[in-house]
């Protein structure tokens, strides 16, 4: 139940997010509304289609889609005021990521797969939604440049998965899960900690 | 029957339109012929792949993919009539956009699904296929910025579906929701009618 | 079994060559693997989803996540290496090619497929990974402007579904179409074979 709102509350927020995005690309609201629900939804969505886990969230859930463009939406008006926020936007899209890494993990447990598969179904859930944001605004995706992003999710999973694995309580090995991943990924962005990068300069062609 | 006549039509229209796309970014022939089918089909593909909904148009009906390329190459040929044309394709684009959104919303209402998932089905249908075409085209989609395009999707969608709701006859709801559509967005073109845009310029990073 | 072979070979050079792509975008060795994993295994999952083909072949072998992101990540330290080798790793690329084709067309065959399904699932098979290694790096697909690489797919398909259909033995068939795409792909390589282009300069809007 927790899991369900903190859910909403991440989805709120990655909407949110999503419309700014959309704002720097001088989109219109439609285009503002559709980016909410992409960035939020399609997470889920892309980890659902590669996992043939149908229907789809929004599909059984259609009131998601009008919470989702609802936040994009609001936040064409709220903008002024929401720069001033941005350090809880920064903090609820931590929370967004862990959640989001959770929930694709017990999706995956719930349909009998390996753990690496487990793992890799809460990084899609955790980051795709971003990675479409990007693509859609014709951006090389954060994703693969930015602080500990993709990592906090691969560690949230491993330590979900192995606590399970151990046989230890389900819900305290989530909460631990959850803390340890905000934790880190909090970290990685006060003191700006990023994976190393590779800078290949040759071309073939 | 005269829905799939249409339907011929649009597919046709859209893939020779995507080729001119294709022409403005230098791409070979091969490429020509591929951005025009997943124009002309990428919106039917991706709503089915989102409601599970298979097998895909395509590979029920092969043909689709012959006439699409077929037309995306004819293009190559005769791209210098077409401009003469272009007030008959943005009218044909027109039609397609009426046309895949009412077909999107008869799939949708044929899975039992709710009525904003029928809309949302509609409006997949009729507007992803460009977007697939502007991110191949490494472009930010046109949709997210230009005249009422997903507008007029959600509201033929929700003209039809309104109108099933309301018990009437489902031919002349059809008829309705579709020429109401087609109006809306000849008059959008015709006085530039745009949704409000939402500029934000603040980066946080 | 030697087909095993060969794809698992031409899955580690597809990562490799993803992963020189993220290094020219300076991307970090999280994305490195991500770029690795995509660009090899994403050709047959879009073709698994779009033909509704489950289990993903990764999801039912996870251990090719790890040999595509660990050969990603390796590249990473020899990558002056591997820029002597790169005459090993075009071939290993025209080679991935067709045996890519050859599987997807397996697929295809398997569910029964007509045959123009059958040579389309080969070039998704085929070609659709370096589409989204490219669309992931934000640039126009390479494939839609370079050297016959899907034509070499389709002809390589074509030749295996009209051997098959001949009734001719069905391995000789396989290496029959499989040496002759790969001829095909040597020599346009080496006397840069181009499909033409289409230039259209002219806008609409």
């Amino acid at each position: 139940m927790e899991l369900q709102v903190l859910y909403i509350i991440a989805i709120v927020a990655e909407a949110m997010t999503a419309a700014l995005a959309a704002g720097r690309r001088d989109m219109d609201w439609v285009g503002v509304a559709m980016l909410g629900c992409v960035t939020a939804l399609g997470g889920g969505s892309t980890r659902d289609i590669l996992l043939g886990h149908y229907p789809l969230s929004w599909v059984a859930h259609p009131s998601y889609l009008l919470i989702t463009s609802g936040a994009a939406l609001l936040t064409v008006f709220l903008a002024g005021f929401i720069h001033h926020l941005r350090r809880v936007f920064l903090f609820l899209d931590a929370v967004g990521l862990v959640v989001f890494t959770v929930i694709g993990c017990k999706v995956a447990l719930g349909l009998g797969l390996p753990p690496l598969i487990v793992i890799v179904s809460g990084m899609i859930t955790g980051c795709i939604g971003g990675v479409l944001r990007d693509i859609l605004c014709a951006d090389v995706p954060l994703l693969f440049r930015s602080e500990l992003y993709a990592s906090v999710s691969v560690v949230t999973g491993g330590l979900y998965v192995g606590g399970l694995a151990l046989g230890l309580d389900a819900t305290a090995v989530m909460v631990a899960a959850l803390v340890c991943g905000l934790a880190l990924r909090l970290a990685a962005l006060k003191f700006r900690w990023n994976m190393p990068t590779f800078h290949y300069t040759r071309d073939w062609h």
